[in-house]
């Protein structure tokens, strides 16, 4: 069995096993919805292992910290859901000190506080021979329907948050969770779909495409404007093009909304609101990106490949 | 700093960091308890890794997706709660085919579907060393108020739902989570205190008394009754009598349980729901074994530490 039929039996296998009267979403989106009489609750994991996510010689503790519960945080920013709680557990190797476990922690409960998201419990243990963390969130629509992966619609307009690429030069270390800017989207405007970029545009894209079933249509003109001031700077010694590594580069953590109103149509948005359109949802199943020429070529998913 | 002092900084800033008026238990119990709006919702993880809890030649990878879930199913019977989701993450290093990642869901699948409790989401990577697991429960109250550690009161019984020691010749790969039972003794008696066996009787007792700041006398004539068939077998090479094995063996997933009521008091139960008493709770805050002949001497928590 390769990865790719793994995937497909995980994804059939625990599909079918989430189905529930209290399971509104299951495997699949960025948190798992699940209705408790009444109430929306919302819940995911998400787990940092050194060498994959981070490395000890160029990373603070306290930046590995924030990432730890910052990449949780930015699911919840792309159900447009709030932070209620998390549990966090941790595999300490010989080589890392308890000096810097606690710096870690320092990490972690700044911006536990940030967020008003308190860490409640977690397990710990010594072992393995790379620092491996896992946080688990426990989060709520409040008042605001979980925005899906799903809900996409031809004609909807496709908007980034910000700029892409070049994260691995330090911005995935730092970045911010955009749940602030996604829960007032959504109560301003209709966001149809939403997904955070973790694993590349490319293949978050498709993603949310592959929810929908739909596909997408970019413009290279409308992509020049999200790209990064690091994806540029990457490019310069990396072979690639600022253009490759703001389509495929991962951990940018912005998010990719799928919106009923064209960039004419939107409203006026305060600043730290504003959005990047980078092109349109079609109904057929398919990415393809449009040069000004007229020119049209396929994009696949090239981001992040979990195995 | 030493390992106890990062423990003792752990406990106090996640503490502090988990007051709030939706929070009604946070770090130091079996689960965290939250209250969404008069609905009590536990939270909890579980991380498991290859090489300290379970060994690739030793266990099926059935066996590890079975304990992975187990563990935490094993929380949420400490605290009389019933299951409602899971999310499961794992970091699989290159050793770790495909197909044994598919026969660990296999088993994760089991379990989770014989304990009406589906996995909703988690997260994947490649990379590491060792095959890492994290399981996060999310558990509900559901008309049961959850038990803590802290309740016990001097008079109380102290009572097992089995035997314990020697979970390492193959129990700990196999052992059945006390859900049921635990909710039934909730309803039958006036549960105090309870925890579950894990770390070892002598540490969890410890963990019970700290947390309900009394202390426990043992006898040793009860304690013979509580030392199973594995612990005399594992005595046999060990170097260990079968009763050390049972008070400082973990990983027995039994209950730990102070009762409002002795032996002589307690109404006939049903053969599944019986209890092994093993001593009392008392006000000083020492843990003591008794012999028959009244001499005293200390019990020290000396089962798993966590690093």
């Amino acid at each position: 069995m390769d990865e790719l039929a793994f995937i497909d039996y995980l994804k059939q296998h625990l599909a079918t096993n989430t189905l529930g009267h209290r399971i509104k979403t299951g495997i699949g989106d960025d948190m798992a919805v699940l209705d408790l009489a009444g109430r929306t609750v919302l819940f995911a994991s998400d787990m940092l292992v050194e060498g994959v996510h981070f490395d000890l010689d160029r990373a603070s503790p306290e930046q590995i910290g924030h990432k730890a519960l910052a990449v949780c945080l930015s699911d919840c920013a792309a159900m447009a859901a709030k932070p209620l709680a998390v549990v966090v557990s941790f595999a300490k190797p010989k080589h890392v000190s308890t000096e810097v476990m606690q710096r870690i922690y320092d990490g972690l409960l700044a911006t536990s506080k940030r967020f008003a998201c308190p860490i409640v419990g977690g397990d710990s243990c010594s072992g393995g021979d790379r620092l491996t963390i896992d946080v688990a969130m426990l989060a709520e629509g409040d008042g605001i329907d979980p925005v899906l992966r799903g809900g996409a619609r031809s004609g909807d307009t496709l908007y980034l948050t910000g700029a892409l690429g070049g994260s691995v030069l330090g911005r995935h270390l730092q970045f911010e969770p955009r749940i602030e800017q996604a829960r007032r989207l959504a109560e301003l405007l209709p966001l149809h779909a939403m997904i955070d970029v973790s694993d590349g545009l490319s293949t978050d894209l498709w993603h949310l495409c592959n929810a929908s079933r739909c596909g997408a249509v970019l413009s290279t003109e409308q992509l020049e404007t999200i790209v990064s001031d690091d994806a540029r700077r990457l490019a310069e010694h990396s072979g690639r093009t600022p253009l490759e590594h703001a389509l495929n580069d991962g951990e940018d953590f912005e998010l990719l909304a799928a919106i009923g109103l064209t960039p004419d149509a939107l409203p006026e948005l305060p600043a730290d609101l504003s959005l990047l359109p980078i092109g349109c949802i079609v109904e057929e199943h398919r990415v393809t990106i449009t040069d000004p020429t007229g020119h049209t070529h396929d994009l696949s998913p090239s981001g992040y490949k979990h195995f």
